[in-house]
């Protein structure tokens, strides 16, 4: 993409200020909506920061299972058809054959009666029954690396500093170095980010990698580190039931409230070196 | 409903604090997929913290535009069928006939090309083809009120003080009376729980409340604030780009930053009684 990234956008405000009040410029963080195509078929709309969209789009594929292969996903163009307004919020996807989805088939699953059930047990047979194996059970993570991880977030997030506004998710090696920081608006498209440039780098999947997200980390975020092989995900918010049940039942450790020099371990506490097992 | 509401999950984790690490119990927010459907169509799946899933799933037909008026939907039912797992996860509704969708229809326009373009001016256009009238331009709030608004949501916010882990959302009245509040693992679910809550009492439009959302105001938590009449949003974080145009076009009142004795005033100041006008 040549077209200059709109992640941010500077408007007028007023700010009040214990009774005085001032105008002023204020940086936001850009939201626009994102269409993903295969072919002729739209296959998703999700509100995003643009910039990097290739791998928003390739790490949606790749994590919902429609390229189950980084090598299925062929080629991702970021559209310059319509006009002005519409030109680079629509990814065209090129899968291999043998990867580009029954879209009849989608569209009766979609609209058909759920006869799998609606239920936190069935949201976890669907990823095991995509017979993912448990991420590297030999990744080793000392507490220390863990703990720097969020100064290290902070320090590359430039966008957050001037609009307060955006997710962060970040993929490290074992030492803590950071491979790759993304961030939007949408905390699930911060994950498809890292994981799509991943794809794209063709380092999937992630098994000497740790992810820390800004945010909460809620069952979609667990099922897409998983999808991409990624033993620990840390996060210094709270993760949610559905997620540790995830994280214990595919054996991805789960470290939640990473912050000063505590954490908790949801899960997976085996891959925490030395003291931090209980 | 008279099952217990499971919003909240203990579990056994593992606390690494400075080196020393303990077994200890933890409440996490719960999370369980839930499925709308109208009739035998299933029109959404949504991963939210069970209790007040009828309030869920009003405000979000509501605000998705699907029963445009309170009184079109006449019923709403927690399905009891299935195993166990399964139960209370289905939310049927029952619709009056001019309101019932066109399934069909919905159908190919979600698999269909998009002719109607992709970018943010076609999703504010979107808001505008629904001849939503600007919300109520006399309603007038003063700054005191507020600033006092955060510390009422927090002191009323039960499961937050021990997973850490929800969002929230509620509705005030001019004088900062709470009128109702809601959390989630999910920021949307907990403005659709509060929507639904009014669409249920039949108060909508909410003409005379203001709605307070913990998290980001991204542009579709302003969409469903317009649909159901709110004339004043605020969040003590950030919006995006799009939120802010979306409230402007709209004239709706959008402040964020809300902390301390600080706010900014993004769109729609001409609400804010006295000083707070620059």
């Amino acid at each position: 993409m040549s077209r200059p990234v709109r992640s941010i956008g500077l408007t007028q405000v007023s700010e009040w200020d214990d009774g005085k009040v001032r105008r002023k410029d204020d940086y936001l963080a850009a939201e626009e909506p994102l269409e993903i195509r295969i072919g002729e078929h739209p296959i998703s709309v999700t509100m995003r920061t643009p910039g990097h969209d290739l791998e928003l789009a390739a790490g949606f594929l790749f994590t919902e299972g429609i390229g189950q292969r980084a090598e299925q996903i062929l080629a991702l163009e970021s559209s310059s058809e319509g006009d002005a307004g519409k030109r680079g919020n629509v990814v065209q996807a090129a899968l291999a054959p043998e990867a580009t989805p029954d879209f009849e088939k989608m569209r009766r699953h979609f609209f058909a009666s759920s006869s799998c059930g609606i239920c936190g047990k069935a949201s976890i047979e669907a990823v095991r029954s995509r017979c993912l194996a448990p991420p590297n059970p030999n990744f080793r993570i000392a507490p220390d690396v863990l703990l720097a991880l969020p100064d290290a977030l902070r320090s590359s997030q430039d966008v957050f500093e001037r609009t307060g506004g955006l997710h962060a998710a970040a993929l490290f090696d074992s030492r803590g170095a950071l491979l790759v920081l993304r961030e939007d608006i949408g905390r699930h498209n911060a994950v498809d980010k890292v994981i799509g440039w991943a794809v794209r780098e063709r380092r999937v999947p992630l098994k000497d990698s740790m992810m820390l997200v800004s945010g909460r980390g809620g069952f979609e975020i667990v099922q897409k580190a998983i999808v991409a092989g990624v033993p620990v995900v840390a996060s210094v918010s709270a993760p949610s039931s559905l997620a540790v049940q995830l994280a214990r039942e595919m054996q991805l450790t789960l470290v939640g409230f990473l912050r000063g020099r505590r954490f908790v371990i949801y899960a997976g506490a085996e891959r925490l070196a030395d003291s931090a097992q209980a």
